[in-house]
Formats: structure tokens, sequence, C-alpha cells
């Protein structure tokens, strides 16, 4: 890897997060691509525990992706294994083998069907991915799982992140306090949809799969899936959030995901992706400075994160951004580019809460050295009204700087 | 501006283009943001000119692409006028009234209606453009129109521009051999639809506007709606073609432009579009690499072509050729989040004509050494077929390098 400078954008220490009962992991080293250091995550859960998932809208997933994507369908998980190195994309049949391999052998430690265990892999496209060393690792993996293990969790799935990505937050549901842990990776190769690479969540709330798997949607929707770092999309991009029940039994009559008992749950998992997509946001390769794009006025709320990404996409905006330079012109073309509906010369654009243009011209009044502290801070926010109706949508980025260069045009070598 | 080193990609030497009869020349100096370097041009064609035009499709197009769409209309032109350095672009209506001003103070001096005036503006988006020194510079301008100044011409209308670009073809027309010339400026902000940011065209052939317009449609689509450096449209993409009938008249009973008379010079203006539009490229900011995308096997032409895109605007594709490392895994990638029809276990992919990947994994013969010449190289052929139907097209990129870093991170500094 061409860098391991953590990112500036990092917070400073790796969050606390609670033991959830009935989750535990393990970490192992197999060597598949990465010397000494952790590759392989274990995750074990409670019998009964429901399972839900996002995942990567390439036309090109990987066969991990295909596996979970099948399984997914019966809402029941025992565990989950992943491998950072090589993402088992692009492997045709051999990679098949390898799932459906690694499926039976964790199955049969766990003592579980092969369709309860879920799987993830992200590192090297095209390259056939071995499952022998995954298998022979099982046994220390399973004599080694830990409750606290949160921290190695999140290292082990690293591939080009600089830090390891966690987050927590607790809810009430049904009179208990539940809670949510989540980790994630993924710093390049960040877009809609899905933007993850990988984040796994765990709950020891009981909810059903089909009710888990709408608040899963609507809040990746409205985090994971609004964040890009380069408009590249993976095809390995996993989101799995797993309820063990643990915290107490399931609420009685739930059927519905607009169940008003659900709201202080949806808040708290809302929050949490949005912290965890956040931060692969904050380790975007090369990244010196996080964006908020924030779009109103738009036809409607799927035009506005349209135009949002327009501009968290465009290259000349980004590489603007990291030269400190206010360039509102190039907001101004990537709305243009968008192709959705937005009336210039009702166009208004403010960064850092400074007005620059309004009526489809230069505000009179905006000066330039007042944004100019803003341009050099860690973080910019830039705001669009487009003029057409109420439509809004929030979108994340980074900048784009000569870091992003040096990681990319040498990743594999 | 950042960077004036010369693009390694452009050629040794400035094209001859012969003199066309009915077209003159003449640059000046207004200062209106680069000094001591021509920065507005003046091209005076022939009475009973035809023109016709493909104009960008950016939602906020810039003041004098507006004027051009509507005076296009009428077909006939007189002179048309550009200025580098500001592209009138969101300037509200100040920017309407200086294209209106500019348009009458070139009319009075041409002895012809504003509508036979045709403007280009490129440069800062978002700043007012005063026409008072373009007006003023017009005596000058119209005292000065040289028929063989095309390099003067090309220089003028450059922005970021390395080198002027310029090209020419003849073809035999109604028993006579008519010359088409153009010229072009344009490296950054390069994407369909438009991506050639300004191109203007001037050929002696007799043509009706209205079949101007679908021969130079169709040329366009092939060539320069095939391009792109960063994915970002401009406010202010501008392609123009001027047709003097200077030499000889018009073919009789023309009405289709498939009429086979008409072959010879539809082949010829395919040739300069595509020669045009491939400078532009070679010019692509900080691009040390030009990069030939051919897809074949596609639903349709129109699915190749935005497959070709996906891939041709993927930074880490961009960015791994410029490490010059031939990484199919992220073509794989940028094939899937395309979203076109794909059938990734019959996806072939070559590189420099080498084959890496068949099957839906890497080629079993495949050595990686094979393509390191070819890499090494400045033109990197890429080739995929995507096993669905029979639909095919090439598209053409560059490299993402440091210097377009640099380039834009200080643009505007």
């Amino acid at each position: 890897m061409a860098s391991n400078i953590r990112s500036p954008l990092a917070a400073e220490h790796f969050p606390v997060l609670p033991a959830i009962d009935g989750v535990a992991f393990a970490v192992g080293e197999t060597g598949i691509r990465y010397k000494n250091r952790p590759d392989v995550l274990l995750a074990l859960v409670a019998p009964g525990t429901t399972v839900a998932g996002v995942l990567t809208s390439s036309k090109s997933r990987s066969a991990p992706v295909d596996w979970c994507a099948e399984k997914l369908k019966g809402g029941a998980a025992r565990a989950l294994i992943v491998n950072s190195g090589n993402a088992n994309a692009f492997t045709g049949s051999a990679g098949v083998k390898t799932v459906t391999t690694v499926a039976k052998a964790v199955a049969a430690k766990a003592k579980c069907k092969p369709h309860e265990i879920f799987q993830a892999s992200t590192g090297v496209i095209g390259e056939p991915l071995d499952p022998a060393p995954i298998v022979k690792a099982l046994p220390q993996l399973f004599g080694a799982l830990r409750k606290d293990a949160w921290a190695d969790a999140a290292r082990a799935i690293m591939t080009t992140d600089t830090f390891p990505k966690a987050a927590s937050r607790q809810a009430r549901l049904g009179g208990v306090t539940v809670t949510l842990n989540g980790i994630a990776k993924g710093s390049g190769m960040i877009a809609p949809d899905m933007a993850t690479m990988l984040s796994f969540i765990f709950t020891d709330a009981a909810m059903p799969a089909r009710l888990l798997q709408k608040l899963l949607a609507r809040s990746s929707a409205r985090t994971f899936n609004c964040i890009t770092v380069d408009g590249d999309t993976s095809t390995s991009d996993t989101l799995l959030i797993f309820a063990t029940g643990t915290a107490g039994p399931a609420l009685k009559g739930l059927k519905s995901d607009a169940d008003p008992r659900l709201k202080d749950f949806a808040r708290a998992l809302d929050e949490l992706c949005k912290d965890l997509a956040l931060q692969v946001v904050r380790d975007g390769e090369g990244a010196e400075k996080l964006i908020e794009i924030a779009i109103t006025g738009a036809e409607d709320d799927k035009s506005a994160r349209k135009i949002g990404l327009a501009i968290a996409n465009s290259p000349l905006v980004k590489t603007a951004i990291a030269g400190e330079d206010a360039n509102w012109g190039r907001i101004v073309m990537a709305i243009g580019k968008s192709g959705e509906k937005a009336i210039r010369d009702k166009l208004k654009i403010w960064i850092g809460g400074v007005q620059l243009a309004r009526n489809g011209m230069r505000a009179p009044d905006y000066r330039e050295e007042d944004i100019v502290p803003h341009m050099k801070g860690r973080s910019i926010a830039i705001k669009a009204d487009v003029g057409v109706g109420r439509g809004r949508a929030t979108v994340w980025t980074c900048d784009l700087t000569h870091r992003y260069i040096d990681i990319n045009g040498s990743y594999r070598s």
C-alpha cells in the first residue's frame, strides 16, 4: 500500500462499544494477501438471530455478495466470516466454490446450516481466493471468541483504510434499552449504491427479519447511499445487521416499520449508519476535508440527491476544495450537468453559511475573503437551493488530493 | 494558470490548413482576464454562409450558448466572435445584455443583422463580462482580417490548453473538391454532451443549414460526444460549422443527409471531428496517456457508449493507468457500476490486444509481463466484450495524474 498515514479527518480515539449479549468475535492471520496483520474476522451470533442486508447494485458483484443475497431470504444468521485482501470478485465458478466451501466449514464448527452463514470479502478483484487458509484458521478462531473484541474486528476488515471505524448507539425499545454497535471499512471505490464497502451492525434488540430489512433500507438510503468518494461502486459492498434478541422478547403485534414503538430504534439506527458512513468519507483516499452538500428546492428528494451527488462527484469541485478555492462556478456547472430541474435564475449557493450567488448571478455583497477561513478548515459546508420545489437531500464526500492518485496509482504494486 | 507545460500527447507541429474562400480571421488582446496574449477572435464569413451547431446539454448554460441556440434557427451567419478568460455563464441579465451589445456592435461593423452574429465565451464562471473591451477592439479586428490566420485563431481561444488545436480534411462534393478546417479548445471540464468546450469548423462547401445540422449532429455523436476528461460538462460547450458555399453551387435536389452524394463530405466531417476531439483529450488536464475504450457485445450502441463512459470516467481506472498498472479488476467494477446489461460470466477484457479475462474470470494464460510494454506507452487500448448483443461504441479519455490536481486546485488563484 502506498500510504499508511492516518487520515487527518479521523476521530482521535476508537469509540467505546459495550458488549452485546450473543455476539462474539475472533480475528486471525491467514496471509491471503497481507502479512503480519489480521485479515479474517469471525463473528458468532446467538441462535435465533435475525439478519437483514443491503448489497451493492453493481451488475458484476462478487461471489460472497451473491451468496448473501440468496441467504438473506432466510432471515436467520449464526455466523459472519469476512476476509480482507481478496474480494473473490470476477472469479467465476471457482469463486462460487470458495464461498460454498467456507460456509460449510463454518457451519460445521458453529453447528448450524450453511445458509445461516454470512460472508464478505474485500480487496483485489479477479484473483482466485483459496478457501484453504480460511478453513484452516477456523479452529483457532472458534477457540478465541471474545465479546469485547470490537477494535480487533474493525481492524481485521481494513484494506486501504487508515483507521478502524466503529460506532455505538442505544435506544429504548418496548421498555428495555437496546444497544446497536457497528463496524465499517472502505475508503476508495466508495459511491452509492452501496457506498460502504463493508459494514456490520449488531444489536441485542429482537426484531423480525422483514422489519429489520425495511428499517435498514430506509436508514442506508439516507446515509450509506448518500456518501461518495470517487463515484466508483464496488463489486463487494455489503451492509448487514444482526439482531440477537438477547435484550428481551420481541414486541407483540409488530406489523409495520412505521409502528410508533419502533421510532427510537429507527432513530438510533439512522444515527449509527450516518456515523459509520461519515467515518468512511473521513477516510476517503487522500481526504483532507469532509464536504457536506445540502440541496434544497429540488423537484423532489430523489432529484435533490442526484444534484448533490453530481456536485460531490465532480473532480473539478473536489480539486477546487482541495486547493481551498471557493470556486462556486464549478458548483453551478455540476448542478447543470446533473440533468435535474433547476431554475438558473433562482439558484442560490452558500459555502460556510455565506451566500455567494443568488438570482442567477454572483451575490453583489459577496466578498471572497469572507469565506477564506471556512475554506481553510477541515469541514466544508456547501448549500444550494435550485428554486424548483420542496425536494431536499444531504450528501457527503471528501476532497480530491494528490494522495488519492498516489494510493490508487500503486494499489496492486 | 498552474501549468503551461505542453502536453506530451500533443502533435509535434501545428497542421497545415489551406485558406478557405470567404473566411477571414483577426485576433486581439482585450485584457479581459489574461494579459499580453490574444483573448478575442473575430471570424468574418461571406454573405450566404449557412451555419449549424451542437451546444452543451447543461441546464445552466451560458448567455452566449443561449444566444447561439436561438440564432441557429435562422441558419445564416456573417461573423463569429469568441473571447477567452470569462465564460459569461451564470451572469444573469447582465450576461444577456453583454451578448446583445456585442452582437449589435459586430453586426454594425459587418453590415448585417445581429442574428447573423454567433458568439462563444470560455473561462471563469460567474464573473460579469464587460462588453466594452470587446466592442472597443472591433475596429482593430475588422482592420486586421486575414485568410491564413488559423494558428492565431486557435491560440486566441485557449484557456488551460497547452497547445493550439486544428485539423483539416478535403472531400469531393458534386464534382468539386471542398475543404473543411476546424479549430478547437478545451482541456478540462470535458465530457459529453458536449465534450468540446469550443470548436469551430469552416468549409467552402455549399450546404443548406438543415442538412448541415444533421451531418454535424451525427458526426459529433460519434466523436465530440464520445470523449471525456473528467466527466464534468461545461456550461459553455459550443460546436459550430460554417459553410460559405464559395467552392461552387449547392447540389440540386438535396433532400436528405443520407443522399449518397454527401457520403464523402460526411466522411471528411467525421474524420475532422474525430481528429479535433482526440486533440482535446490529448490535452486533457495533466494527461500523460491517451486511452481508447472499445466496447462490443452490448445490448445496443447506446448501452455500449454508456459502459465505455463508465470506464472512461472511473477515477480508479484512470489512476491505475497513470500508474501503468493493468488493473482490469477496476474495469470489471466500472462495467458493473454502469448499470447496463453485461453477462459477468461471458465478459472478455483485452488491454493492448492481450486478453486478460474471459468467461467471468482471469484468462488462465494471461501473464502480467506481456502487457507491461503497452502500459508504459502513450496510447492505451482497452477492449471489452460484455456478451449480451451486437451494440458497440468507442470512447476516448486520458489518465488522471497529479498535474490534473495541480491545475484544478489553483485555476483561479
